[in-house]
């Protein structure tokens, strides 16, 4: 085990030795309480690549808000007894937002796959039986789960091909490698950089988001907080032509983003009276709808009233408590709030065309910092604690570099 | 004025002498503070019938729940300055629930309508030139108002026959006339009583609600309450076909309502586990939609729970105060929560036709007590405070009997 800090941190101070034959390195999440901040840099055995599976090595892993809440407050998403689908539980590696390159296939695989693909991965883990999935809404899927904080995705006990007593928390894009099912794989066109690729899974919370609103491109619409899921709205508010984007964020360097990438208006809710503003920017009435990625209860506030008649809100943020709001003013204007999670079947694939053909044009924008593997808990969730306002995404180099 | 309470009630202690020429008897709500339940049966000058106007003499009016939140914590939806459209403040006549007959036709009026003619009024009071109005969502005014909450509909300064100085109140269906304008006019079938015509606007609220939902009639349904309005759903969900109606609801006499009005399954949420309930009742996922009209904190707290992935709440209450909830309830599921106002173009034509060719078969057995005018405090409103659980509609007789 790594030297402990006084704090409770286990970081990199004695840093592992090099990897050995039938061990790799990894980045797993400990954490007992919300105390113990407990992430680890660390040696873990590396899986094999079962039947149905395909063994990628990570090129670039990207660190998440839910991530950081994990660390920060969790364990909340990762699991403390075995997870229904994975059967695994804390520690469990980090990492759900990766691009990577394809190293092994497994037994029963399609022959549209081949060692060296240039990959991302679309991390949900559902179960597949339950009536959400049944319905098609794998996102929503009773048992949920990701890759990356649930653990490996086994789609059944018999695929587990070795004994998870040992609870190896393997499947987190913070490896050397990993397994995944084929279906959560998908390929990476070559005018797109395995950096950009590490994007898509938070691209395309944003583009499931804006698919799943009402929204109209002569909308008007208000985006709460330019972190990165606020700006993936905007980009792909953007891409469909959205005739008008406000955007209220408090951090400067998030302001000069959220106008880089493509908002028309940007109001600070500290300075400006962000229902008063919406109301003369949209007609008199308001905006159509708003996104909220930014979750907090004086955000959710002024979205309600900055909504014209029949407006929508739409909550993409993952709260950490409670919030509250007056129905009736929902009601005499009849208000809609509506809560999304993650991205359906097509997301993935849509975003990466977008990419491709340039309607999402600024993505590499995103990245305000690369580290090393060995680098991501001091740099990585710390700077990330420590300068927040002045980072959008931090991407960290994996084994599976091209 | 009639003699005051000592609890500040003022009611018919004093009966007002007959009506003479030139006044006429109305309910007018006066209170200016909570603590005043002002409520007066009282003599008021009689509205004369303007151009473009339709005077009435109401035949029966219901009580309802925004009559009696009006009286025990308003005045809120009723002005206490001159309401934007109607210029009317306190004291206001009560009374939006009604029917009546035509007594007299302004000037202007579509050759359609005769004297004698049994009708019920839209109440909606709405400015036409709102983006709201413009975009045809008139229940969602920005101006909007209630005959018989805000006063007299005029539709513009010029309409304004008399001198509104007086405050005169005029508009409410407790009156012995009024004045509306021809676009508030409905006209009743021979086939329905006007006792039945005067549930039309409960029933039509219920009714909106059902149609601005995404049920489908597979779906699997929650009410919450079993008043006025969760018996309009209920009837509206069966007219529909409903699958499986659930309703919750403690009240005895409310229970077997809910029953004999077309519920399937009738829980009480002092005894029932309603979350579990509905899971088991609905294929072990919840259920699809649940309707809100209650208004009360637990209740929303178990209907969030209750719905499957992407279910969606429908909230119909007025609410007293602030509501809250755990947006990751919302969001790991796609839950939505969207809130409803009265009734849009065409709904009133819509259930009276219902009622008419008996898909809403049951709507008399609402009414649960007939009074008169000079009884509308003591038997009407303190009746429904002191006995809440075992009434559903009190109806009030006018004038227009035939």
């Amino acid at each position: 085990m790594p030297a402990t800090t006084q704090d409770g941190d286990h970081s990199v101070a004695n840093k592992p030795a090099p990897t050995t034959d039938g061990t790799m390195k990894a980045v797993r999440f400990h954490g007992v309480c919300a105390s113990n901040k407990d992430l680890r840099y660390e040696d873990i055995p590396e899986p094999k690549c079962g039947q149905g599976q395909i063994k990628i090595k990570p090129a670039w892993c990207g660190i998440c808000g839910s991530d950081l809440h994990e660390y920060l407050g969790g364990p909340s998403i990762c699991p403390t007894s075995p997870h229904p689908i994975t059967g695994e539980q804390v520690p469990i590696t980090f990492g759900h937002e990766f691009s990577g390159v394809i190293e092994e296939l497994g037994k029963g695989i399609s022959e549209k796959w081949k060692v060296g693909d240039r990959v991302c991965v679309q991390p949900i883990i559902y179960d597949g039986d339950c009536g959400a999935c049944q319905d098609g809404l794998i996102n929503c899927c009773y048992k949920n789960g990701f890759v990356g904080l649930s653990g490996r995705i086994c789609r059944s006990a018999m695929l587990r091909i070795i004994n998870t007593d040992t609870s190896p928390g393997w499947g987190g894009g913070l490896s050397d490698h990993l397994v995944v099912p084929e279906y959560a794989v998908v390929k990476i066109p070559d005018n797109i950089g395995l950096d950009v690729a590490a994007l898509v899974e938070p691209l395309a919370v944003g583009w499931h988001a804006v698919n799943a609103s009402p929204f109209k491109p002569s909308d008007s619409v208000l985006v709460l907080g330019g972190g990165p899921i606020g700006l993936a709205v905007i980009q792909a508010l953007r891409a469909r032509g959205c005739k008008q984007i406000i955007v209220s964020e408090v951090s400067q360097m998030r302001k000069e983003f959220a106008k880089e990438f493509g908002a028309h208006h940007v109001l600070d809710p500290t300075k400006d009276d962000i229902v008063a503003k919406c109301r003369e920017l949209a007609d008199g009435q308001g905006v159509n709808v708003s996104f909220d990625a930014a979750g907090v209860q004086a955000g959710l506030d002024q979205a309600i009233l900055a909504l014209r008649a029949r407006g929508t809100h739409v909550n993409i943020a993952i709260w950490e408590k409670r919030c509250n709001f007056f129905p009736n003013d929902l009601v005499f204007r009849e208000k809609t709030y509506m809560a999304v999670a993650t991205y359906v079947k097509g997301d993935f694939e849509d975003v990466i065309s977008a990419i491709s053909d340039g309607r999402l044009d600024m993505c590499k924008k995103m990245i305000t910092k690369r580290i090393g593997l060995d680098e991501v808990v001091e740099e990585g969730f710390k700077a990330l604690i420590k300068d927040k306002d002045n980072q959008v995404k931090i991407l960290v180099r994996g084994s599976g570099q091209i």
